[in-house]
């Protein structure tokens, strides 16, 4: 868990109002949920390892000396994700929400990891989703809506790659393998960024035979090397689901038509590991990173399993510590805001230095208070680690010129 | 603890904004702490009752059999206020932070609480303080800074009262009460309030005796009936730090002298409950509210206590949710964007529909899509409680009209 000094909490509240303010213009409307959950609910909602890495809170006026386990002395959670929140929310509240229902949660969520870069115990999540909608309409939005966001925080170029669950599904079958090797299918598709396509080939063939996982590997191949979305659905092997195929193209139409220099792939080699995905799956990537810059899928069944109220869903979240730390590692200031600090002797009095700062402000900018040191140079270099523009001077006459920090050390 | 739906959630988050946004335009600097903290740190935090209301995180990865009483698997707890947090960032982060640190938290904070009115388990709280600055300066900072962030928000009209913790003392004293006697003393004047002048004197006459009660009775309501700052200073008995008095004028004159339309007034019956207060101790006050909208004071030895890092402290902090209760009860918008709802046949293509929606959009309109009910009247009823204020229908030939939901169904 991270201490976030000024700089790095102003780039954070900056990206979270920006990515906000367009999820908004698109019509989805913010909820906020308790970051406590019931225990129950959290250790049994599909949520795989992460439920071993909830972070569980003791009963409050318990008796400890009757307590028999760990389970009798706990009965609530830190929510591991969004979604569960989310779906009981839904289960909640539907009949006073809109229909489909498009959410917006930007909010922390907690896994009591093993420390290690990139991974943190406490996190921000970015989600939006769509419950009640099965139509492509709702996978082109989630799209377009998060490359606007992030275009508008200035992350520079990435990409969409998009697939189907039932064209995996379609492909493995087509391979040759049985419905009920597909799910471990798809775990060594998964794999196929790190381990290639030797590797990939090998674990198949341990997972069937070498006829089965050849052919499997030439259709991915075969599929990797068409050019352009059209190209590689029309390269995809007979038997695929039409509906799926469809609705790939109908996503991708959708989403050039809007913003043709958006770059999207349809690439049939990517899985996305969660098992509750139904149909679409996307990622968008980046070039500074290695994993995803943002991901999600149509979960049809989730919500239904999770509170009882079935429901078409699909959701894309944005990775926002990866973004967070692409951002801060380039250590600009997050608008062109004059951010001036207003130096005074210790002698003047309050009335005179805020005075001065409120005109200042009235103007628009960021004005902090400070006493003039002797060593102003020193000064200086802090105020502008600290993410100061500008620096200016009560004078007795009651004048305020404000000067640049870089034009003055200069 | 409370889920908010979408309309509560977009006036949380606009109040937010704002307020954040006023406090930064005052050069205080926003930090981020984790949510959870060492369980010692929590329980050794002067924190009062408020430590009984913990929520203790169990050990991860406990041996329960081995488990000996509670403190043996507890290790992590929420923070139940921002002030422990920022002494433990500040201990840490010192050498990083511009001096004197005027830092902005808004955040969440847990209290296991008994479920009553206007008491939550989770609530947001919204914290100034100025940290390394002893100057009357800090104290008028905060007042004109909050009372600008209120005005932005639009809660309307609010008061505030001023005191000092000396001249609390100075009272007291030239009232006949020992050393001893004075915290005591300050618990009953804190209920002036609830009991009124016969319940403090009944109280203070069993701390002590007739005499004094009495003695301070009167002083208090010469001090009550006094009409203005400048009056009710006068009206201080011999005997009162003569620092304390300055002190209190230059706050509220140069409070004055910037945001002359405040109202603002010093009250020798404010104590405010906490035992931390050193100095200057403040409330804003708003008619729809028995409570306090806002309050804090100077706390010179806390941070010392708590990081062993010795720093004079002054605070002040916006209670949250009295001011989303009084906004959310307005039912109005945050803002007069417009928010439309472009209705669109099943049958038209998501391309059609999502450029329509994307004309909109960059004209700086919020965009809904939706598929339009056959029930027009029903369904605009919905959008209206949701916050959407305008619609449109996409037309075959791509052109887009906006219409006012009322003014159509007039």
């Amino acid at each position: 868990m991270r201490d976030f000094l000024p700089r790095e909490a102003m780039l954070r509240q900056h990206l979270v109002e920006r990515i906000g303010e367009v999820y908004e213009r698109y019509g989805f409307q913010r909820i906020e949920t308790p970051a406590l959950e019931e225990i129950d609910r959290l250790l049994n909602s599909e949520g795989g390892d992460n439920e071993k890495l909830i972070y569980k809170v003791l009963k409050r006026g318990l008796d400890f000396e009757a307590a028999v386990d760990e389970a009798s002395v706990v009965d609530l959670g830190l929510r591991y994700d969004l979604t569960v929140p989310l779906a009981r929310f839904f289960a909640t509240n539907s009949a006073e929400l809109l229909s489909p229902f498009k959410s917006i949660q930007i909010a922390p969520v907690w896994r009591a990891e093993r420390p290690q870069k990139g991974r943190y115990r406490q996190f921000m999540q970015c989600d939006i989703d769509v419950l009640g909608d099965s139509s492509a309409l709702s996978e082109a939005e989630l799209v377009l809506a998060t490359a606007d966001a992030l275009d508008a925080v200035g992350v520079g170029e990435f990409s969409v790659r998009i697939n189907d669950r039932r064209i995996l599904t379609g492909l493995v079958a087509a391979a040759g393998f049985s419905a009920a090797q597909h799910a471990a299918a798809f775990i060594v598709l998964d794999k196929l960024d790190k381990i290639g396509f030797d590797g990939v080939e090998r674990e198949l063939t341990e997972l069937s035979d070498e006829t089965t996982a050849a052919a499997m590997r030439k259709l991915l191949q075969g599929l990797e090397d068409a050019r352009g979305v059209d190209e590689t659905l029309d390269a995809m092997p007979p038997g695929i689901d039409e509906a799926a195929l469809a609705s790939v193209r109908a996503i991708v139409d959708a989403i050039v038509a809007v913003k043709p220099e958006l770059k999207i792939n349809v690439d049939a080699t990517l899985v996305r590991g969660q098992g509750y995905y139904t149909g679409t799956i996307f990622e968008l990537e980046h070039d500074e990173l290695t994993g995803s810059l943002a991901g999600g899928g149509r979960y049809d069944r989730m919500i239904g399993k999770l509170s009882g109220v079935e429901v078409p869903a699909v959701g894309l979240s944005i990775g926002f510590e990866r973004l967070f730390d692409i951002m801060a590692a380039r250590n600009s200031l997050p608008d062109d805001k004059r951010r001036v600090v207003l130096l005074h002797s210790p002698e003047a009095t309050a009335a005179a230095v805020l005075g001065a700062a409120q005109s200042l402000r009235a103007q628009g900018d960021v004005v902090r208070t400070d006493v003039a040191m002797k060593n102003r140079n020193a000064q200086f270099e802090r105020f502008e680690k600290a993410g100061f523009t500008h620096w200016a001077k009560v004078e007795p006459s009651g004048s305020v010129e404000v000067h640049d920090f870089s034009h003055e050390r200069s």
